[in-house]
This record gives structure tokens, C-alpha cells and sequence, in this order.
């Protein structure tokens, strides 16, 4: 099996290193991946400026690693797909993001947004993240084969071509897993604050602040039962089309005056 | 009624301001968007850098126009809404963007991220872009009467907070608009090609090419209807949970291992 693994912490980030090396285990895996860190980067591409891509070699082996890309994890995608692999994959997996990406944060991330992007190309495609807790040395080996796993199972069912996946894994220092959970998406608001300050010119500007708490998830959903310490899967799609309003609309007058 | 008005195209684009002139035909109008063009970032969000804020006036009589923020179009949604603005705005409109926002480009634009922000917010929010056509010269104020129109059908039918929508208006060199049409995104993918160089130093880099064609599209869809001469409108939501997958996800058996 063909696996592309991407992410959007780099591809020098630590947890996109402990997955390839948990899903070499089932398969050949190849990496197209930003240079840089691309987190909240949501589905991003690149019109204005070109894409340098550059070859990356493990650093035990000096064995081919992948591409760094200087661009968006979506660009890595479309790049991977339509340039630099030389066979389709069987696989895409995105990750293992620093951080959870469950509720709306699905919409700002560049993790999913990679996997997304591969399955705008009929591709078959995981994200998964690990939930980052301030404080807590991340256990990436330990995440990764939980990730590798879920993956497993997923790939068991045999996914029809261009099913799309978010896993999500919860701190693993909090006490151990309980198990794994199939999850709708929360789709209620986070609260957030800004820090505003002053430059030494007199200029206003504003720090997003580190606080994006979701205070009243919706009962079972990807965020509560992460919270609860389920390793959470959600099947998604990307047709955002709202039906029951499309419905209603469809009853709606419309003119247009000159 | 108060209307804040964001883009991603950045506050000093021509279709903004044309909006900005329409909009004013019903309510009060203030505008928090990019300082710069920020298009197909998508829902990215500014965690690394401060968001520095400018406040803009009307070239022609020096009134406050609004706040440039340099960030994203999400941003901007954020600042508005949690900083910027004294009072909470009845209405959020995004655009008048240059190029259309239909099928997966709805993903991966920041016109509509900016409206979806708003939607997690519980505003209703409308998106509106111009389809864009190469070597014609796009007429601003008239496709902005036409999206205040549309603006103004669809707030005469008091939508639930929170509702949110895709407009879409075709070229209009095109031998005028045929009508308004309620449409669901097309899901199909679009072809794309990369234009691959070396640089002076020897290394490769990829240009995004402009050509990117929905080739085989749904019929009765945003892209097929807008192809057709129509203005589109999609009612849109942004819980990416695949339902019929979900149903189907909750018999399959996991398990963990250690």
C-alpha cells in the first residue's frame, strides 16, 4: 500500500515523524508536506507567490523522505497528486497535528484541509490530530500507534474512493484512553478573546489569545467525547450546502430590477 | 440597520467599495477587512502574528470608512465582532468579490470563510463575488445593484440568526443576467495544472496556473446555473459531518491495543 503523508506543523514537526514511522509499518509512505509551520491555515492555497519544493531525506538512514513544500498544506496536496508522485496513492493520511481539530476548529485547520483537498480527487483520506495540553510533554510514539490503529480499522471496512476522516486523540497524560468513538462534528461557538496593545509607533494591533474554549459543546459530539477521553472518528464531507434552507428557498419569489 | 461589510480582496478593492455604495442605499455600513488582497486563503486565522489595525476614511468626503486589519478575513470577522465594533450588526456582507465562489471554491475562499465566521457567531451573514473573465473590464456598480438586490430578497424573509449564503452574479458582458436561481454547491472537482521552473540557484518551484476548470459539473447546481447566465444563491452551513456515513460508521467494531 501507497501512503502520502502530510501535515500542517512542517514536516520537521515531531508528530508527523512518529506517524510515518507507525505507517511504514502497513505500507510504503511518502512525504509532501509545507517546510514551515502552516497551523489554522484552514484550506489556504497559494496564487500569489511560487512553490518552492525541496527533497528531504530521513536523518538515521539518509533514506528518501519526501518534499518539503513552501506553501499551504492544500498546495502539498495538489502538488503530491498532480506533480511529484510518480503512482497515485492508495492512502492520504494528514498528521499528527499538534493539537485537537474537533467542532469548528475543522474549518481553520490545515490538517483537514489536506485531507479535504485529496478527497476533491476521489482520494481516500484520514486526518488525525493529537489534543495539545500546555504543560504536557506530547507522547507522539504512543499517539501515532493509536492513530496507525484507527487507521487499520478504518482501512478494514474497505472506504469507498473518496471518504474523508477525522480522528481526533485525547491527552494521553489525563489517564489512558477509553476507547474509540464515532462523533458528528460540534458545531457550536468558541469563546475567544483578543489582547490589544500598542506599538512603540502608536499603533493598535491585537494578539489572538491562546484562551478558544467551547463552553457548551452539543451532547454527543466530537468535542464532549473527546473531553471524556474517547479517541473520536468523524466522517466528513465537504458539500456545504444547507438542504432543509434549500428546501425552504425554493419557495421564495425572486425579481430583478435594472 | 447596521451592516458590516468584509472582503477578501482587501478594503481598498474596487468591488468593496461598490458594495459599500449599495449598502448604504439601506442601512449604515462599516467595514473591518484585510489591508491587503488575501484571496483563496480560506478559513485561515493569524496565530504567530500581531494583527496590526489601521483606520480608513472615504477618499471622497473623508467620513470613516471602516478599520483595515492586516490579517486574514476571518480575522477581521473576529476583530469586528469582539473588538472593533461598539454595537452588534444586524447584517455581515462579504464582498463584492473578484471571481466567482462557486462549488469547492467555496472552501477555498476567504469571502466566504469571513461570512461563515460570522454564521459561527450566530449572524447571518451573506457572501457575494463577480464572476471574474479575463479581459473584461468587470462593471462594479452594476453587479453591486445587482447583489444589494438580492441582499434585500433575502432579508425580506427575516432568516433565523445564524443563516447564512453563497451569492454568486455571472459576468455581465456576457448578454445581461437571466434571473436568480436557488442552487446547492457543486461537489465535482475542478482541473488544475502547475507550470514547473527552475530558479537562477537550480531549484525547482511550481506556479499555480490559472486554468482551473469544472470540467463535468452536477447539473442544477451554483456552477452549472451560474455557467447559464444566472445569479446563484446557496444556503450554506458548516457541519462537515457526512451523515449517511455516520449512520452507517456506528456498526462497525473497534478495539485498542497496547
Amino acid at each position: 500500500m501507497r501512503i502520502l503523508l502530510t501535515n500542517d506543523d512542517g514536516i520537521y514537526a515531531p508528530g508527523l515523524r512518529a506517524l510515518r514511522r507507525e505507517l511504514m509499518k502497513i505500507g510504503e509512505v511518502i512525504v509532501v508536506a509545507p517546510a514551515t509551520e502552516q497551523s489554522a491555515t484552514g484550506h489556504s492555497v497559494t496564487l500569489l507567490t511560487p512553490l518552492l519544493v525541496t527533497e528531504v531525506f530521513d536523518d538515521a538512514d539518509q533514506s528518501f523522505l519526501g518534499w518539503a513544500v513552501e506553501g499551504r498544506p492544500a498546495d502539498c496536496m495538489k502538488l503530491a497528486l498532480l506533480e511529484l508522485l510518480t503512482e497515485p496513492p492508495d492512502l492520504i493520511v494528514s498528521g499528527l497535528n499538534a493539537g485537537s481539530n474537533a467542532g469548528i476548529n475543522v474549518l481553520y485547520s490545515g490538517t483537514v484541509a489536506a485531507a479535504i483537498e485529496a478527497a476533491f480527487y476521489r482520494h481516500t483520506a484520514i486526518a488525525c490530530s493529537l489534543e495539545y495540553t500546555k504543560n504536557a510533554r506530547l507522547d507522539w510514539p504512543k499517539a501515532a500507534d493509536y492513530a496507525r490503529q484507527v487507521v487499520e480499522q478504518i482501512l478494514a471496512h474497505s472506504p469507498a474512493k473518496g471518504s474523508l476522516f477525522n480522528v481526533n486523540i485525547p491527552p494521553l497524560e489525563r489517564g489512558g484512553v477509553k476507547g474509540i468513538r464515532v462523533m458528528p462534528q460540534n458545531v457550536s461557538v468558541y469563546e475567544e478573546k483578543f489582547d490589544r496593545r500598542t506599538n512603540p509607533r502608536g499603533r493598535t494591533y491585537f494578539w489572538t489569545s491562546p484562551e478558544f474554549v467551547c463552553h457548551e459543546p452539543h451532547p454527543d459530539t466530537d468535542v464532549t467525547a473527546l473531553a471524556e477521553g474517547f479517541i473520536t472518528v468523524t466522517p466528513l464531507q465537504f458539500d456545504l450546502t444547507n438542504r432543509p434552507m434549500l428546501a425552504e428557498m425554493g419557495n421564495w419569489q425572486w425579481g430583478l430590477g435594472e
